[in-house]
């Protein structure tokens, strides 16, 4: 990595954004805050270029511009091996990579600010509900993602260290837990991401934390 | 990797399967194909088990299960390193990485048959259009993948090589073209996948050359 400080394009809420703070925060990398609004800027409807992305989380590092959470994720486990993220066995590194995906791919997407924007105000606009659709997905979602763990779970997601997957399961739940889903039903994930949220790289990491959740929200998110 | 050949779960009709089929084609790797009916799975309710994985694709090798297609191709790259579909440059490597989130993430997940089987009937009962609500997604993700093509493509999505873009490209545009794309909006796209299409590897791993494809289907997916 070079000399010059990392700059990550975050939002607060962002659950993706929230993954990478947390591997940079793990690893020890100091890096540059640089928010973005994302609902002002779907508002606006600003174009966007490379020192104004049009996603984030963006990381902008040895003078390249990253997209993609879990892009991002590998590259700093490439680059940054120390306090690594990923087990050194491939079955394992399977294993996490897996949670990752499950995670990445098949929960995350239906909730994610995008589609709250655009495609979940088209279910709204044909009078469905929009909270009763999140989570019926997101139960679905953390069914397959409990089963996994029963066969993978240590102290963490996959054994007893933290990996990436534990990266993306602590701001997923967080993500969630305004829908009100009975997370007794997934005392696994429930008891990891209670033991995650004691970290520090996780703690920093926290929307509430970040310089641009706004003082009122910061009660409301704890 | 063991010398007990692989065995792939796979449906022909599933993109996720048919990154797998062109990733173990591309290596040489030969594997035992084990079809599943998800359409009838979903139907009888049935139970899974590690022998009956409860998605597809899952990758049997080396004596362990493997599922999420992501995570497999990561894990194949990882044990079977010849013929490469990454980069060495880790730049390179996270630009690869980038568009097969793009894809796994920001697409795939909204037409996926889960999604088709469950959630978009969801949107049905309550009287959406399904196929707007897919092409207006669609749309969305092809626009931000030609965007990233500019950028990175050669030959193929990054550079002259295949790599793990293209593995995910070809299936993604495939399995949008039923729902009547615009294809013209996304020259890059469009290009490159007329140029795949015509590789082996990506070739035989099309549904239309599964055991488990009807013969009254081949006509209908060529």
């Amino acid at each position: 990595m070079s000399s010059e400080k990392p700059i990550l394009h975050s939002y607060f809420r962002s659950s993706c954004s929230w993954r990478v703070r947390t591997c940079l925060n793990w690893k020890e990398i100091d890096y540059e805050y640089c928010p973005v609004n994302l609902l002002e800027r779907a508002q606006k409807k600003e174009e966007y270029s490379e020192t104004n992305p049009k996603v984030v989380p963006a990381l902008k590092t040895d003078g390249i511009l990253l997209s993609q959470s879990v892009a991002i994720l590998e590259y700093l486990e490439e680059t940054q091996p120390e306090k690594p993220l990923l087990p050194k066995d491939p079955y394992k590194r399977a294993l996490v990579r897996s949670i990752v995906q499950a995670i990445a791919s098949d929960i995350q997407p239906l909730i994610q600010p995008l589609h709250y924007i655009k495609s979940l105000q088209y279910l709204e606009s044909i009078g469905g509900n929009k909270n009763e659709y999140i989570i019926y997905c997101i139960t679905h979602g953390f069914e397959g993602i409990e089963r996994q763990l029963a066969n993978t779970s240590g102290k963490y997601c996959v054994g007893d260290e933290v990996t990436l997957a534990d990266v993306c399961l602590l701001p997923q739940v967080y993500d969630t837990n305004r829908f009100g889903i009975d997370m007794t039903k997934f005392p696994l994930i429930q008891r990891i991401t209670n033991d995650l949220s004691e970290l520090d790289a996780f703690k920093k990491g926290h929307p509430q934390n970040q310089i641009d959740c706004p003082a009122e929200e910061k009660n409301k998110i704890s």
